[in-house]
């Protein structure tokens, strides 16, 4: 599993790497015997006993009942995840919001919060200072207060440096090469969460995590999450590995050009998707009196996106309209993901889902009227089931998930 | 590495797979001692030494040289992959011609042929028959007549099902579920050739493995090869690894939707890329005067490309115009394959190379206006140095990868 080296450091290593094999057997097979891990993992009996009982302390696992087969010798305690101890936390900011969604071992959401707030205007400074507030606030909440946290992720609708924690491009948001891992860790520094473990990664990244992992077409291999909001992004799955490009930059759908001298987008190009299909776009046209001059922002977003729907339910021109020619786009780049990815799904997320009846009927006929493949390689085109919290939950997700791997620290044994 | 299973099959079977394991290792490491290999792979020292003389005994490894560091006991030869004896067969179909490449186990190319054959007007069924006449020919040449084929692969511009063998879909030969590998194999009964492994396989993919396993951007992990025919296809290798989506149909950038109303293309759509930058629209409007009525087909091809280099070289504006228009739109379809995908390099292959010095300009320039990454997330855009045999070579080169896999049948021991 690990190669060998001598010294302390090595050995805490491959102990740290050894219980993390441990717990991701254990959340596979569960209910299991100590046998059966030490079966399925190759080590001895008696390092998977001191692994568990490392787990043990450490709140991971926990015991839940006899093993009822009949064998030779006592019976042996069945193990399972312990579900009540930790949770791993998983923010997300957005033009008009900041999602929270708290997540324990078994990947049960134990929290979900929307806060309104205008982080385009705020600018990084600003929104950092409030996801620390957001962070310590949820922290200290009474479902999770006597918790261990595993660690904290941040989605943002971005171009992102993942290893460095940096936000290289975010358009909606005005931000450029923000290191807000690190302006984060500052910020916590003398708070009860100094030294938390610390994720950024890509909006639709981390919602394509949570879709594989929770969502209704979960475990689907090769599937696409599209965010929904003034940007849209693009989270690929391939064969269920995220595909990151050479850079990290893959899946930015927003900006393919689809059309040559187009509406020109916050990009600063013309004529990509999101100047065609994204929210900003929709309402504008939608509910034209209630969209102030500019581009649209702040808290005001998910209202407009409600009166859209009301709308269109109405049958009012302007906003069937305004639907119907954003859906037809976003078939067109649903059509161009099919060609190019051959995808199982496509799921529809964000501000998308409560405009999906309108959005959805133009774009699976777009859809299929340019993919190259009998019945667009069978891909189904859905809206997620996960709203606004999706890519947070993902990036909480995505931490229980490293702390399997032995990617984090693993949490110490609390002195019990 | 393999399970164990009992009875003489599975002991056969994990054989097969530690022969492949022994022969890759070598592959990778050679010269190397049989004492390395034993490391390399966990296999007992007896194990490797029984495994090897197998593989020299079926031509695949020989020794070639004593060790020469000092150690205790007696020195051990080196070993080395055999190059003089196997050699893999790849062939490919395309509108215009067909193109042979015989590889042997060091990948070194030991024949190349180009074929001039209509295979659009022929049809599949004459055309199998000729595939059938070449590959027979190719086996009897002096080159390859002594020589044990490890199969012969047939890279095809269409929709494929791999594992099936059949062409389901090609516009540009107007072929439909089609089982070529089928239809070959009944045609080979009774030949010399009978029983030969056959693998059938998209040829863009197949492009993509000899530009990662041989070109001059050789094992770039991150890298997308496109075809320049009358069709485009793209072969996207993410991570070393095919792309292929979830029924194998992925890579078909020829059929994204580029133009609303644009050209018709051969698909039966409009503005697809290749109804833009495609052979057949290039040529009609760089030498209209020589394209007849229809679609381009038929083997003169080569030399309708050549003629529009010729005027393009000596500034004829129609030549150029329709150069530009073509690599400009070539380079939005790279925009979009830089913003999904993010690429280190994009190879232009087959007849996109000899007209690159008046393609790679504007497509550049297109590419970098329309990718959202700083600098195309810095992705090369270059010509491809392995000329109309890439997806020929490529072919024989994935069936020498199949053997290292033991996803072959190994050729049998020769009575030496």
């Amino acid at each position: 599993m690990v190669g060998v080296s001598d010294g302390p450091a090595g050995f805490q290593a491959i102990r740290e790497a050894n219980l993390g094999i441990v717990l991701r057997t254990i959340r596979q097979t569960a209910p299991c015997s100590r046998a059966v891990v030490a079966a399925s993992t190759g080590l001895t009996k008696a390092t998977v006993s001191s692994l568990v009982a490392d787990l043990i302390d450490r709140g991971l696992v926990c015991e839940t009942g006899l093993v009822t087969e009949r064998r030779v010798g006592r019976p042996g305690m069945l193990l399972t995840i312990d579900g009540s101890t930790l949770v791993a936390i998983g923010l997300e900011v957005n033009v008009d919001y900041i999602a929270v969604s708290a997540v324990d071992l078994l990947e049960r959401e134990v929290l979900s919060r929307h806060v309104e707030f205008d982080a385009s205007s705020a600018g990084p400074e600003a929104c950092a200072a409030r996801l620390r507030e957001v962070l310590l606030e949820v922290a200290a909440d009474p479902l999770l207060r006597d918790r261990p946290l595993v660690g904290a992720s941040t989605a943002v609708p971005a171009l992102i440096d993942a290893p460095a924690g940096t936000v290289t491009n975010a358009p909606n948001l005005g931000w450029r090469d923000f290191p807000l891992r690190e302006r984060l860790t500052a910020l916590l520094a003398g708070s009860p969460l100094e030294g938390l473990p610390l994720l950024v990664d890509n909006d639709a990244n981390l919602g394509a995590v949570a879709e594989y992992r929770g969502g209704h077409l979960a475990r689907t291999l090769d599937l696409v999450y599209l965010t929904g909001e003034v940007g849209i992004g693009a989270g690929v799955l391939m064969n269920g590995e995220l595909l990151r490009g050479a850079s990290g930059f893959a899946g930015e759908v927003g900006h393919i050009p689809l059309l040559g001298n187009g509406p020109l987008c916050a990009c600063g190009r013309r004529g990509c998707l999101e100047s065609l299909a994204g929210m900003d776009t929709i309402l504008r046209r939608a509910v034209p009196e209630l969209v102030p001059e500019g581009p649209v922002r702040g808290s005001g977003l998910g209202e407009l996106v409600a009166e859209t729907a009301r709308r269109a339910e109405a049958g009012d021109a302007a906003a069937l309209a305004a639907l119907r020619t954003a859906g037809t786009w976003l078939g067109r780049a649903v059509a161009t993901l099919v060609n190019l990815l051959n995808p199982s799904a496509v799921v529809l997320g964000g501000y998308f889902v409560p405009l999906a009846p309108w959005l959805l009927p133009p774009c699976r006929a777009a859809a299929a009227a340019h993919s190259f493949a009998p019945d667009g390689g069978g891909c189904r085109i859905e809206p997620s089931a996960l709203g606004l919290s999706a890519a947070a939950r993902g990036g909480a997700m995505a931490l229980i998930d490293a702390l399997d791997t032995g990617a984090l620290p693993l949490p110490p044994a609390t002195a019990a």
